[in-house]
């Protein structure tokens, strides 16, 4: 797609004329959300830049003018034209994580994030990696191809209790899937929160010895990078089953490789340390590890709810509302 | 494990005096249930069938004293000892579903079934199914494999919308697991029930055109089998999924065939028809189709309810109570 200037509909007569103010410019990664939500307030400008288009065919007043900018989902480098874009005010990032974006930050601009468009998909991704490695699914699939019909008793999610280490929004909702499965949570983030029931990360050794599963939902911060390592793996019983959906890096790849050949713990990973796991990496052959290329959010749910984002934080920027979602400096 | 008898522990001796009636003989599959649920009724002997071990080699004192039995779980043709148990007046299964037995019952015993024992497994298994179908688990797997890293969206379940097809203890436990999923829910049984939103069967072909996924969860009756063929299948949104978890013969399996090779539908089957499915079976090594052999029902959660089901009910019966589970003739 080319980067394109979409003309902007005009609002219906009622009303335009106490919206209209001065033009304000958005650039988004999608063209079409005005046909899909109804027309955007008419002072509002958009252009369009989808990440792959060359930043120096992107006209010059489209960089100069644009005010927001929401950048294009899972494109490796479209922070490239951050500073490109002279006068921006407000960067949406699609993604719930933003570790990387936030030093890149001009002082002049605000950063905003995916916070909730990822939760459903996330939550469901990870209650999918559990049930198919409690339940054997993997296993079961190549016996369906290779011609075996040799039923066994597996475990079950039903009666566990699951560790969620980091209970963000996601942590939260993939909870309340746990809690309908017949499962029992226990609670970890980084920092305590006693009115919720939450520990903190330093208590992990303590509780870990009475889980079955460990699902790591946490962001990559300098506080999480390594935190699930060689001693809180070995705090895990035996035939305890690790999850990671969070950020691959903090779930230390090497003491986790020791422990699965062993056979003591099993894995399901949908993301990696190093990410893209390469080809002949050994995590891929070993058994009991089950691996997703880092699709959790990437589901259908995802488009529809990042264009009702998208259109309200334009309407509010344009109405100057303060926008929703806002990340603060460290 | 050959067959025993295996010796009472005598009751502590305040109130076994009231509790000693005459003598209960009860043939159990599993010994070493009143080592981990407590001692048996004083009144109460007895006998262990393993379901394997040849019926002839089965004591004559047990064949002829036994009033009520627990059939060995899973164990094809152990229905061949009923007709020796001359002194039967219950018998216990440990299947949600007993449709094969229910004419085998001689008119002196009532047959008990496994209600209630199968519900969290059987949901939290459809579940598994539905999600990895959904989020493509298999193709992963397959790349994890083969070295890939190959990334794209997926279908999801949050946003579907679901017909439980069957609803009964199970497919209401399926219910709560999907709705903490955010799916949509279509209630779907043989015989309507409006004040619970239950639609009849009969209304099928006009529900399936706006449902994603339809999962069976009905037993193997004259009224259900078939009962899923070619025009309902016909009648589902292209890219639909179906699952199966109750009985093979519910479902057609020829009209399945047609619709997943043409790619127009899906399918996630842990029963089939014929069963077990023989190796060279086209659906095996179908895309779009994925199957486990049975085993819903078998995860870890069955024995320890199965046990306190067991001991319930043969409390039930020392003491002359009714017995739970009750299945009427037809």
């Amino acid at each position: 797609m080319p980067s394109t200037t979409e003309t902007t509909a005009t609002t219906p007569a009622t009303g335009a004329a106490e919206s209209a103010g001065p033009a304000v410019h958005v650039l988004l990664p999608w063209a079409g959300l005005d046909v899909r939500h109804g027309p955007w307030p008419a002072n509002v400008r958009v252009h369009i830049w989808d990440g792959h288009t060359p930043v120096d065919e992107l006209p010059a007043e489209t960089r100069e003018s644009a005010e927001l900018w929401v950048m294009p989902y899972a494109v490796p480098g479209a922070e490239r034209l951050l500073p490109e874009l002279t006068s921006v005010r407000a960067v949406q990032s699609l993604s719930a994580g933003v570790e990387k974006l936030l030093p890149l930050m001009p002082e002049t601009a605000c950063l905003y994030n995916g916070r909730g468009l990822h939760d459903a998909g996330t939550a469901e991704h990870a209650l999918g990696l559990i049930l198919a490695a409690q339940r054997e699914l993997p296993r079961w699939a190549e016996d369906q191809r290779a011609g075996r019909w040799e039923p066994h008793f597996t475990r079950s999610l039903a009666g566990s209790r699951v560790a969620v280490v980091g209970y963000g929004s996601i942590g939260q909702a993939l909870e309340r899937r746990l809690l309908a499965c017949e499962a029992e949570v226990v609670r970890v983030a980084r920092r305590a929160r006693p009115e919720e029931d939450v520990h903190p990360v330093t208590r992990l050794r303590e509780l870990l010895p009475e889980v079955d599963i460990a699902v790591l939902v946490l962001p990559e911060t300098p506080a999480t990078a390594g935190l699930f390592g060689k001693d809180e793996l070995a705090a895990l019983p035996d035939g305890a089953l690790v999850v990671n959906v969070g950020r691959g890096v903090t779930l230390q790849t090497g003491p986790l490789l020791e422990e699965v050949r062993a056979g003591r713990l099993r894995a399901a990973l949908d993301v990696t340390d190093p990410e893209p796991l390469p080809g002949d990496h050994p995590l891929r052959q070993q058994s009991g590890v089950l691996i997703t290329p880092h699709v959790a959010g990437g589901s259908g749910l995802f488009r529809p709810r990042a264009e009702r984002l998208i259109v309200d934080q334009v309407r509010r920027y344009a109405s100057g509302e303060p926008l929703a979602n806002a990340c603060p400096r460290a």
